[in-house]
């Protein structure tokens, strides 16, 4: 098995609420989406997907504790100000705040939002990690 | 906020175990992981991490409901032979498997493996994604 991930899909009780909520962070769907089922997002190089959170239990073969379980996104950026601009974007969108924007003990700056089914994305500046002019994120 | 996904961080509930089981598959962790600590892999452009489960919860500002909780993997490859391969060593290094590889009715050949803390990973051959020769996972 390579090294690689090719799609986080993330349960959602609403999609079309989920739609909106990360367009108003400037992602956007791709055409192959469909419409009322799923949406599919070309992230770097990787796909995230939005689909019902029954069906993704299901297909998954798993059972849904109903809250959050175990896995949280990190979306990394090269200013403070990026961090704070998130941030400030996505509870403008509906987000909760799970922790607000400060240096970190490992030496960086992150803070976390939580979108509107409860999955957490922390927003950060690691400067000990690379992020490269195509949007890849590199260990060193 | 770009379209990008920096780092997927799996909380897990005994780091070696889990190091052992990803090793089994071909994981190898990066240097800059902390022993006893955290593990970190180059998964293609981003990075999965290995953290305590308990750390994650409360750096995520979430409360942890002990299960699945909305996320799964997935880790495409060219052939159906891959995503047989790929689920055989995963069973023998102690996962669960979700659900038996076979053909979906998206046109593609898929099966689940869940990992010794529960989270899944969909192994899937989809003939509408192309896989590039640097590994990137590109909708069209």
């Amino acid at each position: 098995m390579d090294q690689r991930v090719s799609l986080v899909t993330l349960g959602v009780n609403d999609l079309e609420r989920s739609i909106r909520f990360y367009r108003a962070l400037g992602w956007e769907p791709h055409p192959s989406s469909v419409a009322g089922e799923v949406a599919f997002y070309q992230a770097g190089g990787l796909v995230v997907g939005l689909w019902s959170r029954r069906a993704l239990a299901a297909d998954s073969g798993t059972v849904d504790s109903g809250g959050w379980g175990g896995v949280t996104l990190a979306h990394n950026v090269v200013s403070r100000d990026e961090v704070d601009s998130v941030l400030t974007d996505a509870e403008a969108a509906g987000a909760r705040i799970g922790r607000r924007a400060a240096e970190t003990d490992w030496g960086g700056y992150s803070g976390i939002f939580i979108d509107p089914d409860g999955h957490p994305w922390e927003v950060a500046v690691n400067p000990g990690w690379t992020i490269d002019e195509t949007g890849r994120t590199l260990l060193r």
